[in-house]
């Protein structure tokens, strides 16, 4: 039964929302690996492929995005920590497998480092999925009907809980 | 052929991306509404429907966060204008299928209203999204890999472009 | 009783809140004035008024503050609409009622202007708030009991509810 | 005679002000406790204490406003320093003195903890009067006269000076 | 003599700084070009153009920097109004004099565009002394001493007074 | 050859930018010095310098609005990481060369502290350019074409490269 369960982490007794004390944790080295996946029609992934040949700025655009959005995480999601990032990088790969006019994907991957007394799950998830918003943004005048899907973390590691990865990446 | 189509609207012939002029269009009453999904265990859910019984900040939580995201859209997202937004609101409901233990689901619709030159597509979903990984951060230290999914626009109008309406919501 | 009463503003009937929708309201010039008040020391107003001789910045430091923060309200403030500032001034004013060792004061009086379809009254007060607490950091090394009391709102005009003054400015 | 006394801390020997060096000081252990009161009508509350009802988010926003307000001190306060916050809560109390009708309160305590080089009374401060400027911005449809009154200082410990406590709470 | 002179526009009849009044300003369409050249060895700009090639994101990042920090203008520049920005284009060249090792040059040109009460030089002024400085970042490993020159207004038009040029871009 | 030489530290092989690892470097004491020089008519300088007579709050502003700018640099300066600042100053002077009435200028002097893993400079060069722009704004009523010069470190110290300072300041 729910209620016998110890309560929420970033809830109290009256059920009144916190920012969670961390200050007895110690400072260590924290990694987390998020990703986001935008599905989009296959002549839309060709046409962003099309715009990232010489000079192309389309998924350079979507990396900044993603590694400002990282460093602005505690200003987005309210009760996170605000947190020192030592380093953060945002991946993409693509996919178009045949025969599916609606299934090209791309894949984004953020890694983010710290070195703090809290995770940065939230940072990595914050990144890939800004990244893909800002993909979402500059396709969808011509593909309005894009989806974000999989926004998940794959990978921690630094903390009490050691290292862990995703069973179904 | 990707090259004979009409360039992607944020790049220009060189390929570099711009913020593209709207001074032309005339300002009108837009509204656009996204969804998102968090995916969790059923337990998960549980939790969370017991956390926002009376007093139960959670819920609100997500739902601040989305809105205040919602007006912060063009720090996010590089090449999106600054928009005056006249309004918005986010509704959430629960789904837990039966017999299905990781098959709960928090579904997030954002609508967003504005008096503007541009769409407000792009503050809806990060408003959508934004609440999604709110919901995450409260939930995410007793379940770690829940996912967020189907991030998407439901429904836009005011523009040129009218009255739109997604096929598969 | 007050269950018989319209609902407040911000809230649905399910009690959750939102951004009020205003396209509907016509774009006015607005006006609002509110007030805030630092309470100190005789011996810290004396500093600070000794500060502010030829070239000292700590009153131009608060000022700038309250006008910057003034800008910023709608993300302060989570229901509140971005709105087109038009103009803002902050002025300063001292009192030190002789034989009252605590009871000097330095009122802050924030004007501000916008041609928008909401009032801007939480503009006026988040400046002059932001103001004085602005003073209050500065002083804090030596009067660190200081105490900000009497902000409020003085005046407003533009939109539907005409030009009002507070009855005990 | 103030020009003997040392000169205030945020301010050179011309006037001019500046950010404090605290690199000499050592990272500690940091608290700060700080209050705000919003003084209404005993109607405004009873109309806040309904809207706070079971799913009422009223309170819940102000409560992350004040969070997120105190997370960006150092951008609202222009030489605060940016500091690295641990945890934060903010807690409401009401009051409601029989046959006063324009004497109710809501009393906000805001309590910020750090590991960091200097104080975080700003933060505190800054959180208390956020959340005392969002219920003002929620409930000012109603009661536009509210006042927000005795902002300050409880309490502080960590760092040279060690706990202190205010004389008159 | 100086203080025959009418006083500064941000500046009161006290020396005060405000926020100019602009609400009788007609909102029309303004237009504003600015410059700014990073100087640096001839060497570091073979890296640069080097860097660029195929899939190179530096330059992009630098379009991507000004055209964010144009946004944020009147948070960076305290007297400055929040601006509805319709449009913005960061444009480079590059040039290296035979024969000057240390004579190298990146010229950045920002093209802003509003429809707004106030003209946008400052919002085109931060775009490119953005930009240059996100190039600086990106290059100062190798060549440390570089420096920023020449941040110009070249050209301006909207507002009463027409269409300006500079006399020496 | 370009090619032979080690990539640019904040681009990988293929050519993408991320933000450069850091965890590694051990925490130390930072410091950095950049200036920057607005250039302007005689007149212009006459009239700032009488704007910053007892009460003057111009350059005060501008020193304000540097400060400011340094904490928010990792914002604005896409791959910078967030660094704890421990201290910032701005120092201006003023030169108006007899003859010449294009060649007065204000140099502006940020200096700037911080213990973290990664160097200061560019905290110090985004104060001193943005205190250049905030003079800009303030003058630009009355002079247009004033030039922002000279943008450039002087100095820095702390971390493997030891203490280094510019050849020609």
């Amino acid at each position: 039964m729910a209620a016998m369960k110890p309560p929420l982490t970033h809830v109290n007794q009256a059920g009144e929302v916190h920012m969670v004390g961390v200050a007895d944790k110690p400072a260590t080295a924290r990694t987390a690996i998020a990703a986001a996946r935008v599905r989009m029609k296959k002549e839309t992934l060709d046409r962003l492929v099309h715009a990232t040949g010489p000079k192309g700025d389309v998924l350079a655009t979507a990396r900044v995005a993603g590694i400002q959005a990282a460093k602005r995480t505690s200003e987005l999601i309210p009760l996170c920590h605000p947190t020192a990032l030592t380093g953060a990088e945002i991946a993409m790969s693509f996919e178009s497998p045949p025969g599916d006019e609606a299934g090209a994907t791309v894949e984004i991957r953020a890694t983010i480092h710290a070195f703090d007394r809290t995770g940065v799950e939230m940072e990595a998830l914050v990144a890939a999925s800004t990244a893909a918003l800002t993909i979402y943004d500059m396709l969808k005048a011509i593909d309005r009907w894009m989806t974000i899907t999989d926004v998940r973390l794959l990978e921690k590691s630094g903390g009490r809980s050691g290292h862990l990865r995703r069973a179904d990446p």
